[in-house]
């Protein structure tokens, strides 16, 4: 058993102090050490079998960012967050991902790839099966996303998930597409501006009761 | 801008110390208000619009779980975790779930119903529109799952996600179905068996050259 790194106080704290920020300060920028850490937790996200079919791109240029903002909605979080970070899937995942997936674990594990073989058996099964592999992968992404605006939270970053926004157009502008993967979900990243008047209304969330049940 | 709660390298030694756990220690309980603020932490998961379209149940009796255990390909942990929690999606989602997150947003804020009119018409448009409701959901379920795999960590609760089980069939046995619920991924919490050899195993993660991309 692991000693806890935080209190049980201070982790809902932080969870109440989070919102989806508004109004980003666009001076202020995350410090490069605590950027490092937060793409370090991005890369330590869980995955359906470890299989990390993902990418997260990076933007702190702000006229690349101007360009995004029209196939945003207009929400100027994307450029007035300090780093806004683009969650891509991997597209057309196949025996391919898996095989480069199997021999890096024999490489970290200090392993034959032979004996990973019913462990690759397994995942490619799965993927000829009846799924989509595209929503699977999706999936995933938000496993990221969830984990990504909780660990920023417990830095006293700021944070904004973003799904309105036209992936295509992402695509297009960043050139995602010819590396073969496609925006799913945004999240720009820095510091509330003293001006976000969301940052003190209450938080709506349903009673425990209404959305945790004992069977 | 608030104060972290955690230091970088705690964050990162949490979220390394944490794996998809195979071998729960059967006889190791999380204590109760250990668990009830991990249910506040569900609780305050952010959601696409802050609509909240899941619910979380929560099962720990042992005969219940192993009725699991055969439409979950067998995998224990469904039964030896502490705490099993069946993350679930609200179905048919419509019109009547919005109007009802609307008059709760007016009560908790203390404003009328009338001055949410744009914010409502914006969700019903959403969901007019053409998206899978049920895909949709889904995502952000996965959300709670990633906040929650790390709330869970940085208690030191140990957790596993699973996507290997039959909903329909945890939908039947749960009585999910008639509640309007379907389940979409599992989460057993609970601390790791002394013997859990995947615990020791390097973790595998591609180096974040390979999946952090600045643009």
């Amino acid at each position: 058993m692991n000693d806890a790194v935080v209190s049980e106080e201070q982790l809902i704290q932080q969870l109440q102090w989070r919102y989806a920020t508004k109004q980003f300060d666009a001076g202020k920028k995350i410090p490069a050490h605590l950027w490092q850490t937060l793409e370090d937790s991005l890369v330590l996200t869980p995955s359906s079998f470890g299989l990390q079919p993902w990418k997260f791109f990076v933007i702190t240029d702000v006229p690349s960012r101007e360009k995004l903002l029209q196939h945003s909605w207009g929400q100027r979080q994307v450029v007035d967050g300090s780093h806004l970070v683009v969650m891509a899937i991997k597209k057309d995942l196949g025996a391919a991902d898996v095989d480069h997936y199997i021999e890096y674990i024999a490489e970290v594990r200090g392993v034959p790839v032979e004996s990973l073989a019913g462990f690759s058996n397994q995942i490619k099964g799965f993927m000829n099966g009846p799924i989509d592999l595209t929503a699977w992968a999706t999936r995933q992404v938000y496993i990221a996303l969830g984990q990504f605006m909780l660990s920023a939270a417990l830095l006293g970053v700021d944070t904004c998930p973003m799904e309105g926004f036209i992936p295509g157009q992402y695509d297009e502008i960043l050139g995602l597409t010819p590396l073969g993967y496609s925006a799913v979900v945004l999240c720009p990243a820095g510091y509330r501006a003293a001006t976000d008047k969301y940052a003190t209304l209450p938080k709506v969330r349903y009673p425990k009761s209404d959305i945790v049940q004992h069977l």
